[in-house]
């Protein structure tokens, strides 16, 4: 038999430092000739493999390759796409033990959030019932930080770090302008229901008077009579306020306070645009002019802030998944476990993907003030090593250059996939 | 009669770099301890004149002045507050004079756009009609890039490479999700009516494909029918479509096709919300599902990602408006000449302020292709230096480290200002 190939694919929203854990996954593989052949990347996730369209990373160069550890977003293509359950959709499960068996790959690699890790979890016990044993191995990923058992997820060291640096200088802006302009600036962050993202941009804060003033947690219903009273407080006493609010803050009744109605193929609302709800509301009911930013994408590929503690761990988890495939571990992610020390420290560990699979991990109540609008200072312990470091990627023509991929695919053997 | 003091104040929207300026004029001032006393900064701007509130600078350390120079936003504070001409408003001319001369100020170095300019022009020549003459030098800034004369305006560069970098990350971003997720991104930046910034970010988009693949400028009348096909088309060749827009578009009739309703101190509209706005109507008739960012104060505060030859040449205009005021120039303001070569090159001249007062710059109709949706060769060749090299600043705990100011006031000699 010939040496067995190997299937990574990217799932899900994508991140500053996806390609650094595909960067991890593409270096240690080609250390590993002996035991693996080809390393295949899904072209667009899940839905490659589906229709057979497997991108051959050996055509890349490993200048290339190096690259990608420094290139947001995911460079062989991701997908929002998941798989029904096998008995809703046997024949998805089908098609992929067709073409891996095609294709003689033995190792799947999947990198994304919790659903992906679903996925991965229950195509390996399927691989093992169908006489076809694909060992499967998770490699975590996703900004909202909303995995269990890993301290925290690669992705999200980055988004913090760039949701902190912004708040902290446009609150800069604000504090400069607010005796005769802009009182209030809002600012819009990503976290459906966890607010580790908004949480993170509390680090800005670091004395008194400090941006953000006001942070608004999907964790914390929103009671507007008290969040009004706070904005004037903060207008009183600094001369202006700014909030950072996540997309996912909700009423007391569950509903998102701004709901843009579409829905992604998750099932998952489509949000945003609460910034400028929020913002309306202040003009409204205290008349202060107002400022608001969405970073919406900005956020997640700013690869030109990312932290290179995520960076580092980005790599490391995509370079673990590897050993644990090599080593016949699946069902299993490598985990980033934190060391007990005060000083920051942290290694990989092994998480089983039947633990991790869509449980979604919120913020501790003891990250929030009493009062709801802030963190504490064990959120601070947990956030600030996380953006800690900068990794700056190279510039040419003052732009940050970024990889870019040939993409040669693999000859087809199958017939076409008809979905 | 004692050395005379410098009156040094921001004055409009702040911008990333404007510190640098403030920087390079108290720098250049210490050194000339033998002509200037003390430099006096308006807590506030020009309003902090009025008031008398004039923060002494001598009072700041070396050091805390040389990190002026990575830290964005207006450090003194700054405001939207343009003086009414003389015969609508004499009492605020004669304030400023009273309290100039109470604290033997003969420089006035106004830091600013284009209605800075203005007042600055006019009350050189007031103060010489009042027989107490003070050299009045403007320090040229807008990220709006709009001031005539000078080769561009410092402030500009930066928020031009964040834009830049901004739309090639979430235009990767989106690359990587088209094929089963978002197939149009919609930026919004800053430019009320001159499309500088919007154009900038169209340096991002390097070989055929690359995002931008549209963008929407003030000068160009939006056609709706016309945009909507391009739109189309770039999603049908590339899988997606990144649009930037200028928050000062405007449809044929010269209405904007998003207002915010309000108008700010000097009685401009205030704008706000167009890519959601033109998300929508993409959502409604092509029926793509989109996202959208508003990167409103982040893009001009973005310290973090600044263009070194930004960051150089606020500084020199700062040093340069010093050297102006010493050789007793009034009513000038330091330009930045382009060199005639193939290399980029840039000096220091001077240009009347009567000539710079009120006059904004438009694009060339050259720097915009012929469809109107993008940048030609020569926008490129103008914008590429102004964004070249990274000028970080220091970074502790994983955050930028910005100058705190102690902003200790001079002690008042006059009655409170009434207004």
């Amino acid at each position: 038999m010939s040496k067995a190939n190997l299937f990574y694919a990217q799932s899900g929203g994508v991140t500053a430092v996806i390609n650094a854990s595909a960067c991890g996954v593409i270096e240690t593989a080609r250390k590993h000739k002996d035991k693996i052949g080809k390393v295949y990347a899904g072209l667009n996730g899940i839905v490659g493999a589906l229709h057979e369209e497997l991108i051959d990373t050996n055509k890349e160069s490993a200048k290339t390759i190096a690259a990608l550890r420094s290139t947001p977003a995911g460079a062989f293509g991701s997908c929002r796409y998941k798989l029904k359950s096998f008995e809703e959709n046997a024949r998805e499960y089908e098609r992929l033990m067709e073409v891996f068996k095609a294709h003689n790959i033995r190792y799947f690699l999947y990198n994304g959030g919790g659903d992906s890790q679903d996925t991965a979890n229950k195509f390996a016990q399927l691989s093992i019932d169908k006489g076809y044993p694909i060992t499967c191995v998770g490699v975590p990923k996703t900004v909202d930080n909303d995995l269990p058992i890993t301290d925290n997820c690669p992705g999200f060291g980055s988004v913090a770090k760039y949701v902190a640096v912004s708040i902290r200088e446009a609150g800069l802006d604000v504090a400069s302008m607010c005796a005769s302009s802009t009182k209030v600036f809002v600012m819009e962050v990503m976290g459906r229901h966890a607010g580790w993202i908004a949480g993170a941009a509390g680090l800005a804060a670091e004395q008194e008077g400090d941006a953000p003033h006001i942070i608004l947690f999907p964790e914390i219903a929103f009671n507007r009579e008290k969040f009004l009273k706070k904005v004037k407080s903060c207008v009183k006493k600094f001369g202006y306020c700014a909030v950072v609010v996540s997309e996912g803050v909700q009423n007391a009744d569950g509903s998102f306070l701004a709901e843009a109605g579409g829905k992604d193929a998750f099932g998952h609302a489509q949000l945003g645009g609460v910034a400028p709800f929020i913002a309306d509301m202040i003009k409204a009911e205290l008349g202060y002019k107002y400022h608001w930013a969405v970073a919406d994408y900005l956020q997640r590929s700013a690869r030109h802030i990312a932290s290179a503690t995520d960076v580092e761990q980005a790599y490391a988890v995509g370079a673990a998944a590897v050993d644990f495939a090599l080593a016949g571990k699946t069902a299993v992610m490598p985990a980033i476990i934190r060391g007990k020390g005060k000083k920051y420290s942290w290694r990989i560990g092994e998480a089983k993907l039947a633990d991790v699979a869509n449980v979604e991990k919120m913020m501790p109540r003891n990250y929030i003030s009493r009062d709801g609008f802030h963190i504490t200072d064990a959120a601070r312990e947990y956030f600030a090593p996380l953006i800690q470091g900068e990794d700056y990627p190279e510039y040419k023509n003052g732009l940050p250059q970024y990889a870019r991929l040939k993409k040669v695919l693999e000859k087809k053997k199958l017939k076409a996939w008809r979905g």
